[in-house]
Formats: C-alpha cells, structure tokens, sequence
C-alpha cells in the first residue's frame, strides 16, 4: 500500500468506537481522535475533523452504531429502530450538502429494516458489519478507481489539483489521488501541483501531506497561480473530485473547482473528476438544482486566528461550486470511465453497470 | 476628496522625512511611520510596508532625496552627483520588476544633470521639489485615469477587482480604483467585488479597507470564488492595475490576474486595466520579455507564522504573471483609453499622446 495512515476505523466490538485521523490538526500534527457518540460524530462531520464525501458516509455508517449503544440488547427491535431514526435524522443535519451522508444513512436504515432482528443486540451487531461493509467497499472503489484512471496520467505529466480528494477523504486511496497513488504502484514518475484551497486550506494541509507521505513529488500553490502553471505548459491534466454529480453530469465541488475547469479547457487540458458512483445524484436533473452552501465569513477573515481584512466587512463564503458537464472532459468511477459525461451518457453508463 | 488617508509624504524642509502608512499594519493597524534614510526606504520597499507601481515610483523619488541628506550643502555638485549614483542603484535593487522604480530614478538623475547646481544644497533642493512633482503628478494621474475610466462602471455594476490598485498603491486615488472613487463622486451606485490576492492578501488587507473606509459597498472574496461569481452574473467588469505594460500591451500584474483575465473571457465579461502610462516599458515588446519574480515559500506556507502545509513542501510562488494582450479589453491611462490593446494600437496613442 502506498499510502501509511488511517483515515478512519472502527476499533473493537459492538461497544468499540471510532478512530479517526483529526484532520483539522494536520499537516502539523498527525493526532487519533477516539469518537464514542454520535454527539461527537455530528461535531467532527461539522468542524471538518473527518471530510470528503466518501469519509463522511463511513463516519455517518459509524455515527448510527455509536448513536445505538445505550439500547441494552435485550431491549426490543422496535426500541432500536426509533432510536436509529432520531440518530439519521440528527446526523444528516451535520452537513446537508454531502450526498454521500445521506446514502449511507438511508443504506444503514435500509439494512435494519431487512435484518428483521429478534432484539437491538442482534440488529446493532448486523449495523456495525455493515457500517465496516460501508469502509471496506469504499477502500475497493477507490482502489478500483485508481486501476481505471491511472494511465490517464503520462510519464513525466504535471497534474493539477484542487482541494483534497485523496485518501484522507475515504477510507483508504482517496479518489482523485488514487490516480496518483496507482501510478506510482505502476512506476510512473509524474508531478502533482496541489492548489492550497482557500479558505480551509485543505490542499496545502492535506492533500500536499498525504502526497508528500506517500513520496509523490508535489509542488503547493496558490489557486491564483493555476493559470500562470498552465500557461507556462506545466499542467497536463487536471484532476478533482466531486461532492455531488447530477444526472446531466454537473459536478458539485469544492469552490474553485469550477474556475479550475474553465482554465483548463481556456488552456486544452483534460479536466477530469474521479468520483464513486455513490456521488451521483440521479434524482437531481442538473447543476442549477444543487444548492449552494455558504459558510460562515471568519473562515476567510480570521485564518488561524489573524484577522486580515478589515472588521465588519462584507465577505461571500460558498463552499462548493458546480462545473457543467460540457467543462468535464471524463468522470472516473469504481466502474468505468464516462467520457463527455452527459445525461445520456450518464443514464447509459448506469444501465450497463448496475 | 472621497478618500481619508495619506499613501506616502514628505514632512519638512530639504532635512526633513517621509511619513507613511505602514501597508504590513492594515487593515488592523492604520500607523503612519517616519521614513529618514535610504536604508530604510529600501526596506520599505523591499518588505512593501509601501507597494503600488506608482508609490514606489514616489518612494523611490524621495529616497534620493534622503539619501543625499548626508552630503552637506555647500560640498561640489560632483560630490552629490557621485552620492545620487550610489542611491540609485542602491534602491533600484529593492523591487527590481517595479518599472516605475527604474522610472522615478532615472528621472531625478536627469533632473540632477539639468539643474547644474551650483553646490550640493541647490541640486538638493532642486531634487527635493521634482520628487514632489512627482507625487503631485501621481495624484493628478489617479485623478485622470478615474475621469477617462469611470464610466465604464455601468449603473448597478459588479466590479471584480484584483490586489490593490488603490490610493494605498499611488500618491492618492489610485489607478484601477480610481474609477470606483470617481463613479462614487459622480453619484453611480455599484457594487465592488475584491479576491483576496494570496499569498500576501493585498485585497483583503488593502483594497477591502479603502474601499470600506470611503464609503464603497465591498464584498471580499477568496481568490478561487471569482469563476462563480461571473457565472452567477454577478460581475459585470473587472479592472485591475499592472506592474509593467510590454509595447504590445501584454500586462505584468499581480499573480492571479492573468487567471480572473481568462474567466472574464470566458464569461464574455471585459477586463479592463487601469495604469498611468509610465507603466508602459516600450523597449520590452511583448510579456515573454518580463520576467517573473519568485518570492520566498514561507509567504505561502506560513501567513502569520502559522504553518499551513507540511515542513519542507515544494511551492512555487511568482509574485506576477502576465495577461496577454488580447485577453485585456482596454487600458485606461491618464491620458485616455486604449481599446482593444496592440502593438499598433499602442504606438499611435504614445504618437497622439507625447
């Protein structure tokens, strides 16, 4: 394995908890957080302690577990199931635009309805095989999503990206840096660009750490500084991933992604999103229908406690943009590539794969 | 006047010093610090407690004038003259890609040559007065280039502006914001948008302050939000300033404007530059002569001794690029606009206008 830390695992049996790397403390300090209620859960969905849409749906899986251990196991099913609902209902409210939130709640409500257990003891134990089902699958998709896409970058490429979609953001290879990871298995040599990602500065604090831990050469930048690189001819493709993807391909992803996109075809390099399929929101027909969520003003006036812009000023903060499909060169999943994904091309894509 | 600070000044006679805001300070702090030897207006340079094309080209003036402060007034001309030579090259090492630097330089020393003094004290008062022509002419210019440009700010507008091409940067009302005061003096309602310009935040800490401090409605905005906010429509034009414009009207600027240039083509919005023409550098014919200034890592990966990325990382960090000419909808100088901008184009304007 190319990557040496862990993002997030469940740690004993039915009345374990949750490790996960904090990953508001990193690059300066690589700290274990133990997680033992869903309280706990719902704050570190909030403050970004775990992020990234495919981490979030292990943490969300994991929350529900947790969120059911003061039932006694001899209580009643139906005791469990009430609980497990109010629990859902709590821990979708920790970040409403993570899609990959609710598709694991509801795979987690849909399994306890299937187990029909004789009491909570036996549905909370079903719940946590489960939830690890949730971490294992997702360590395969991303490895399944590094197979497909990795040839997509060229020996000696420089690659563009933005934000961090990589291991920190899943259970294990990440999927926009699981191209990377994979090609390095494969004995590519190749260059990564990592933009810093303002205002949370994921891909400087992330992205540039996990890539740097793995022995992948990596250059940070600015996000102001993309074009210059392309423009220079340093930037070969460009490689992102994706909060939420609608059915026509419109793709929700950390703000910037969308001027990112637009550069690159300005400069004829391949944008590409890599993406499970569980990103995408078929019941949304396009972008426009994805709601922006903003967030609050400090995260750009007061970066690590320094205030730097004057007080009071009026500040603009959405945390995702969306790039239209026409901008997407291909999405990579865990079971293909969609080339110039467009609805068709989409609705087509799920029909072969299902 | 719709602004209320002073950029830069000289207090006193021919012994007297510089006053001026110290940029490093805002928006937190606005502290106006004494300036009274080469020495320090080479730092002041160097570490931009003054920055702006134009206020270097002022601070540059009056730092010959300081630096000759030791002569005494009644040793030879020569001996003052051999002084001026030593300064200037002295303080054309603090910024070497300013051209107005080289510019205000290499005035003052033709003006040495003309005045042939007839003592030290004569040349000195003689230098003292062109530096304050200099700054008056500054602040005649910004005055100029807002009359010309202002207009352009349609009723209602968005304006997207980039780094600081403010009062903070000239001697008054700046050049890309001089079209904001001006249209605020002549009623228009609008609305400015500022990127907060990383590595060293010269939107937030700058241009949101002046802005806000005259009265101007600013929102601040990370660097990476600009593609949103054009395709949501909410930007109508964007005007920056620039540090150096090649003879066929490529234009050095802050790192990032090339990137807001293309998105504002690609959103069929107009980009417009705002610089006096002593920007222009005729000799250089086109932007692959200017070279790009790479500036420390720490700047990027330790704003406000925080560290943001891990210890030893790779970063690239240029202080400019260079937007090429096409991409630039128009120059508005002190002496009108330049549509389209070409080589041809630029040429018979300097012809019309010498």
């Amino acid at each position: 394995m190319t990557i040496n830390f862990t993002t997030i695992q469940w740690v004993g049996g039915i009345n374990g908890h949750v490790e996960m790397i904090d990953q508001t403390l990193l690059p300066n300090e690589a700290r274990m957080i133990a997680v033992r209620d869903e309280q706990a859960m719902w704050q570190a969905i909030k403050t970004l302690q775990v992020r990234g849409a495919p981490a979030i749906g292990v943490a969300a899986a994991y929350g529900v577990v947790l969120g059911l251990q003061t039932i006694p196991d001899q209580a009643p099913t139906e005791e469990a199931l009430a609980q497990l609902d109010r629990v859902r209902e709590y821990l979708a409210t920790s970040r409403p635009t993570a899609v990959n939130l609710f598709w694991a709640l509801n795979r987690m409500a849909g399994t306890a309805r299937d187990t029909h257990a004789s009491d909570a003891g036996q549905l909370k134990s079903r719940l946590l095989t489960e939830a690890n089902t949730i971490r294992d699958e997702d360590a395969a998709m991303c490895r399944a999503i590094g197979r497909y896409g990795w040839q997509l970058i060229p020996e000696n490429a420089g690659v563009l990206t933005h934000c961090n979609a990589g291991g920190l953001a899943t259970a294990e290879y990440g999927t926009a840096l699981a191209l990377m990871y994979t090609a390095k298995e494969q004995g590519r040599s190749f260059h990564v660009f990592a933009d810093e990602t303002r205002p949370l500065l994921q891909g400087a604090r992330l992205t540039a750490w996990e890539l740097a831990q793995a022995g992948i050469d990596v250059t940070l930048i600015c996000d102001n500084m993309a074009g210059l690189l392309m423009r220079q001819g340093k930037i070969h493709l460009v490689v992102t991933g994706a909060d939420r993807i609608a059915a026509n391909g419109d793709a929700a992803n950390k703000i910037g992604t969308y001027s990112v996109a637009v550069l690159a075809h300005a400069h004829n390099i391949p944008f590409y999103i890599a993406a499970p399929t569980s990103t995408f929101d078929l019941a949304t027909p396009s972008g426009d229908q994805i709601p922006i969520e903003e967030r609050h003003p400090d995260e750009i006036t007061k970066p690590f406690g320094a205030s730097i812009a004057p007080a009071g000023i009026g500040v603009f903060n959405p945390a995702f943009d969306v790039t239209p499909h026409h901008r997407i060169t291909a999405i990579i999943t865990e079971k293909g590539i969609i080339q110039n994904p467009d609805e068709i091309r989409i609705r087509d894509f799920f029909k072969t794969n299902n």
